[in-house]
């Protein structure tokens, strides 16, 4: 038996329910990458029997966990029409437990984001990467109806900075990319500099592998242009997102975006919901093409 | 100064929020009705300066606050293309407390029924037939752009229920109603027997102008067809909702109802989301007839 075949023999489903002519369900597994149960959500569309269909990995952001994009965001009514499926996940390891992990709400569990830490008690189990790249997508093409070459991700806020780090870092695995709100230079703002401090150590130069804007300076590049949606009224924008950062880097490294600013959103779900269908069809459209 | 304008005086904005080139607001208010705080939420969808809108007003389920449908129902969307203003209120008075009013999740706190209660201790505050029908009507048309000729109202569950023996009660208020997995005979189900013994007392004769079978049988009727979707895999559908003691009804009374059963659907904001659009649309239809 392989480690696939083995993680997916552990899967507990939580919830199936109907959505769209398709199933939201919400499931749990023992994870070997976050050493301790891990919550996860796929929608799957509906589809024909047999279909293999186009996946994407949603990443969410600071204190959520797998169910907040799943209940607010609105996304299974187009998922349903493109004939997508949709897998949400955890925002960190929770049940193994280390001091201070729980002091802030921008660090420690809810914020893993989506890096392998290095540094003690952290790297025990916070291996959120692996998690998403590796052990969680092995789980889901073992288990759900989708296919494997055709794959994308996006999130938000500290999702967003998972998406487009985790696609610059295995552009092999992930063919489209999109983000909302994302953190795009965490080596160079608050939030960052406190989670990578913890979880990869005192030597900035480790944090350059997991920042958007130094990735593109160290010459990686997405498989396809990203679509990144901004609100302007969001209030982390000035010190915790700055999107001029990778804006003016886009240009500077000849690496494509698809940009917008939204006049008057602001960082919620009220903004996701309102931009989501369009990021599905971007997906769709990236996933469409042959690779 | 009349009372409406005294009313809007003292409306506290707790957030508003741009969704779907509208604004998602959330306040709060003394409610004379409810002798105490009242929140609620408005989605006002882009309009011209001056315009006056359709307003729609749903009536949330047991456990629910004025956020629930706001947050899963994905209803902004479709709210913003059609031009509807879509109001939604708490489902219980929530400060002044009353022995045993927590002490289950199906009468008291969060389980108002919206009906005036005329026992004590319920009858000092539980007034959410007043508050519904007159005190937030009346505010709601005195802030909102909003055209008072031209109002719905919907509800899931308990307020499907709410919906349906609202607009029964008040045909010239309400020109469109539906509901979405109602309680249509509170009357003769453990919830309604429960509710409706605390709050309207032990002669069961005074439960009748409460109960939409009960109206219907007693010569009131809608002024719209209205419309009803119902899950097959409700958990509720046979002890709580027995919707065929309706529809066998309908005929008999000859009032006629676009009733909808869905294969699979549960009684949750997955089916809710599933069928908001249809709601949503139902509804602009009958309210742009002339009156």
């Amino acid at each position: 038996m392989n480690t696939s075949a083995a993680s997916a023999d552990v899967v507990t489903t939580r919830s199936e329910q109907r959505c769209f002519g398709g199933v939201q369900g919400f499931y749990e597994h023992h994870s070997a990458a976050c050493a301790g149960p891990m919550r996860f959500a796929v929608y799957v569309p509906p589809h024909k029997e047999g279909a293999k269909l186009p996946v994407l990995y949603f990443l969410a952001g600071l204190t959520c966990t797998d169910e907040t994009f799943v209940v607010k965001a609105g996304a299974q009514r187009v998922a349903s029409e493109l004939g997508l499926v949709v897998v949400t996940l955890d925002t960190s390891p929770r049940s193994a437990r280390h001091p201070g992990d729980d002091a802030s709400w921008d660090f420690g569990v809810g914020a893993g984001f989506y890096l392998d830490a290095t540094q003690a008690p952290w790297s025990a189990n916070y291996k959120m990467e692996t998690y998403v790249v590796d052990e969680l997508r092995t789980l889901i093409e073992a288990r759900f109806p989708v296919d494997s070459d055709r794959c994308g991700i996006f999130g938000h806020s500290m999702g967003g900075h998972g998406a487009l780090t985790l696609a610059l870092r295995h552009p092999a695995l992930y063919r489209s990319v999109s983000a909302i709100a994302p953190i795009v230079a965490p080596a160079s703002v608050p939030w960052g500099k406190k989670a990578f401090a913890h979880y990869l150590g005192d030597d900035v130069a480790s944090w350059r592998a997991h920042d958007t804007c130094q990735l593109l300076k160290d010459g990686k590049r997405f498989a396809s242009p990203p679509l990144i949606d901004q609100g302007t009224a969001d209030k982390f924008l000035d010190e915790q997102l700055q999107p001029e950062r990778l804006t003016a880097l886009a240009e500077e490294v000849g690496q494509p975006f698809n940009f917008r600013r939204h006049e008057g959103y602001d960082h919620s779900y009220f903004f996701i919901q309102t931009v989501i269908a369009d990021h599905l069809r971007h997906h769709a459209q990236m996933l469409s093409k042959p690779a």
